[in-house]
């Protein structure tokens, strides 16, 4: 039986252009741990697609070590993050911001659509017991663009957040993990909605969208590139060849790629979120980029996987479904006949009437 | 001008065996975060290579990663690690190891040919106030083989320290970023000189031989393994697309790849130090594997540069040599006349008589 | 003016008999760091009062490391610890668990009267990845007792909420910074609420009830003791003339002091809670202890503080009264006397009608 | 029998004067966790003790504390700190520096008498891989005032290297454990050892020399002393009823009481080591301060301990022999006696001819 791979972005492939990227690198020798010339033109691929003329760039291979080292470099130890309840750094990282940050904590602000919400914000500023050192000092605000359950926030919302942090003294960090999903969705380009809205540090993502080593820290922050160049060696996060990292992200910035794999792959999921729509489906988000979450009910969910549906199961009930750059439209519709015959399976409970 | 490459073996690129095995892994998708087919394959070839059962590999994209979080796992946070005062982890990795360890410090043990040596290892164990919270408790034993200095220790004298450390409870590392290069110096067993020596943890490089992100902790000691597994992820060193990771170290292990780069390199080595030894040029160390700390003096240093030799300056008068899998006996026989070349206008002082 | 104290239970003075206690220790020389004699009895009088034959006792100088080093010996770093979200260690103690955990995280379990709720603890664990490293894993369960709101768990609470944490491998502390104001409350035994309920590690409090740099960590569970000899060295929490310490505790636990003296700041607490309801003063909290939050809005709170009562505000409109072994029976009725005349300024409002 | 104490200053009680201050402390009741009236006094009489406008002082309860959060409030995580190869912070402190400070490295510089020669630390300074991340960066000096091993630095000797130092952009700590005892030796001001040599943050030890719970930080660098006020709190080193600790420190600083202690203890040490010194037994330290180390080998050591008196052995036939404010000249006495009768029971080697 054949299946249909939405578990992850992370379980599609390398791009043919990233993969080539590395081949044609690996041409005679060089200098190790980032001094090469294929970094250095990282860097001004970086300041070209962001528009800015100082920001440096840190290729890394994970996204938590993007994110967690970041936020070290935003931090002090006794500082707080502040994030929606559902950020990758809260949930998914295994306390990876809390360890390189020296004991930082992360505390969770809510809000609808999985984003946080400004008013939620400005309160959970107001209550701080600024300078009581029996309180963890709110030192950086974590937004996640888009959101780990798939939505957006547009640049004038990351603007406003960011605004309000930064009248309390806050740093901002973005997690754009999947940061060229929400570019293709927002329409936008890369600094409206990281430097322009007052992000100082990006992670910025490329292996879900293409790459296989190759995630990065974008940092707008001077102050934080400098920390991080000793934070990253010390965490092991400096690569001794690290220009076949820096080769991937050059390729994967190169003539819009990044754009045109996650266009492609929010289409695929847009087709699908059509289908399910037509088919009945509740989704729990809106989906502005490549992950949708379904409600089905288990029996359903299990008839899909009998199928050769691949997906999480979130909680009862729900599944997660997430497209690639690899999703063909034919792998949306065997998804959605497979969703039309699970449904039907199941009897008029789960289908639209 | 054309160059000579001896800087170091991070220098070199992509071995063409273990890039067609990340090309070759490139089909389809899969599950990510090392619950792969590629990976599970990854552990039947470590554990048949190293003659094991129950061997447990990590792939990592550092050494830096490999070293300080295997012995963050061997070592509670107030414990210390015991190795030669020139080992990677106390001059190279920025405190890695203190970090991840939660506050490891790491105590130097002195010895010949950058090696230690058994009697001060026990001599330091002896001086020890075990059980006094206001000492440092010795918690493991950290070789280096080869060492930084290009040296290496026989299996029989990994053994022998070893077990003195055992003997305190001490559990034992080794830093193999250069273990094949060693194994064809040493001619035995992957297994001789790591667990049937009584190593525990071991950190594998394939980075330096031909590989490009893949370094690899081989876990003997399953209690370490299973902190390995939190560890790891949350500083940010498992990659979702581990496959390709796995791919290369699957490539470096089969059929001997790796032992045959490393016995190229070697041979390297040897060729030049030969060459070195007729021209009159000093070696600060036994050239085991493939690198050599030559004493040439400044003034044929500068006119080596010149030439086009590159490598590094150790210490005033004092260069150290590395060849790698991609060094020729062409690149060795021009680095030998560029010698030739240089210690001919530098006079007599230094040169054979 | 003279004022009334009810800020905090830290404000009161030393107990006279412990203050003797101190000078009557400073006799002569003896072994310092904990070795002396007067350390060795107060493990003698722990074991004796906690009916437990092989607890330790580790005297600190702040609730903060009592508990946070506690947590600390009972966690792995990718731990997190479960508490109330109103828990001193997540509100009030600057992150002290995440640092000296290595990155542990807290995560907050909901319930009323500020205690957790068993289902809500038992659906939190069964909601957790486990084995995930993706996830922080539960590994430790963390009560107060008393609560920060002043509220109590019965005996048979700490011991159904420990089984279920217990059934799931977590381990389990009690935080008793006011304990023996809750072992009057319920008049239970200390091993009652402790290790017969399945404490593992208890902070235990004599600072807030009339000791001076006098806090206790007592471990039942040998593991933790064994990590604590280490943990509290590092942490500068061993004193190097701790018979002071000791001294304070023996006199603290001997003859029923610590109950005496709590027994009274519970029976003013009880009269003002008396005194308040009858004016018609609403209570956020059940009185069980020597705690009172207060609803008398703002411009009453304000009148209070020009009468000079001395107490903290919580948040808008809420107060919060807090009587120590020292307040006496005047001190309640000059305080009620205060209530009545800034309640009658305000209005039937405030009132009981 | 009578014992003789010279184990170690820690061994003696508490000063008259110093046990008066807290029981004359303790009336009423007043804000807790150092905003009380008491503690405010003490910042007035260390500025007007040290002659610095600024200086912030904060009460801890061990040298331990002292020592390692200082330093964790002057080096980054990545950077390291010099301090001499038997300095408390590297021998005695079970790694509380590298805790505290994230991962800072400790790194030996030598020197004679116990001492760091300017000539060495230069020497390191110079080479450091300034800026190479791989390399832990030098960030402070810890020097130690008086030595663990009883001998002084002049205030132009700390100033010198705290110069060094300086121009690398280092910041400087002094560990003062025994400040009073060197202050004493040297006939100095406060002023002159500490900031007007360069001293920026000073451990400040009470403890040794009458105090019980009396240690404190003095920072005269501001921005070292706003981190202090969050790490101290989270290290748990913030007392709810300072008030008891800052009057101990009050009244060590008040007319003198910590010179006229230590120029006691110092005084008994000279006594002692003029009649050790007639008696031909050799000391391998200076006796600047209140510590002699003796040669008297092992069998004389073991004699002098049947005879009564109390000291450590440090290593193979030799003795740390230390003397306190309590020491009297009649136990000086007591202890020459028995050296004279357990030398004279050893035979002429040990005796002088």
């Amino acid at each position: 039986m054949d299946t249909i791979e939405l578990r992850s972005d992370n379980c599609a492939g390398i791009a043919p252009e990233i993969l080539s990227a590395v081949a044609d690198t690996n041409v005679g020798t060089t200098i190790a741990y980032g001094d090469d010339e294929v970094t250095a033109r990282l860097h001004d691929v970086v300041r070209e697609v962001f528009e800015h003329d100082t920001a440096r760039v840190f290729p890394v291979t994970s996204g938590t070590a993007a994110n967690s080292l970041s936020l070290s470099a935003l931090c002090p130890p006794w500082g707080s993050v502040l994030c929606h309840g559902t950020a990758h750094i809260i949930v998914n990282e295994g306390g990876a911001t809390s360890m390189f940050g020296g004991g930082v904590v992360m505390s969770p602000i809510g809000g609808d659509d999985f984003r946080i919400d400004p008013h939620r914000l400005a309160a959970a500023l107001d209550a701080v017991g600024w300078g009581d050192p029996h309180q963890s000092q709110p030192a950086a605000l974590s937004l996640t663009e888009p959101t780990d359950m798939g939505t957006v926030y547009r640049p004038a919302e990351v603007e406003r957040l960011s605004t309000t942090a930064k009248e309390r003294g806050l740093r901002v960090h973005l997690d754009g993990a999947r940061l060229a999903n929400a570019l293709v969705s927002l329409e936008c380009s890369p600094a409206d909605v990281t430097w322009r809205a007052g992000v100082d540090v990006l992670s910025l993502g490329a292996t879900k969208n293409g790459g296989f080593s190759a995630e990065a820290i974008v940092a707008f922050d001077e102050r934080a590139a400098d920390e991080l160049v000793y934070r990253l060696k010390r965490a092991g996060h400096v690569t001794s060849k690290m220009r076949f990292q820096s080769a991937q992200l050059i390729a994967y910035l190169t003539d819009g790629l990044w754009l045109r794999l996650a266009r492609s792959s929010n289409a695929s999921a847009a087709r699908l979120a059509d289908g399910l729509t037509g088919l009945g489906v509740g989704l729990l988000n809106r989906p502005d980029v490549n992950m949708l979450f379904a409600e089905v009910g288990d029996d359903v969910a299990t008839d899909l996987e009998r199928r050769g549906l691949l997906f999480y199961r979130i909680r009862p009930g729900v599944i997660r479904l997430v497209t690639s750059w690899q999703t063909t439209d034919a792998d949306v519709d065997r998804a959605l006949a497979a969703f039309a015959a699970a449904l039907d399976g199941d009897g008029p409970r789960q289908r639209a009437t």
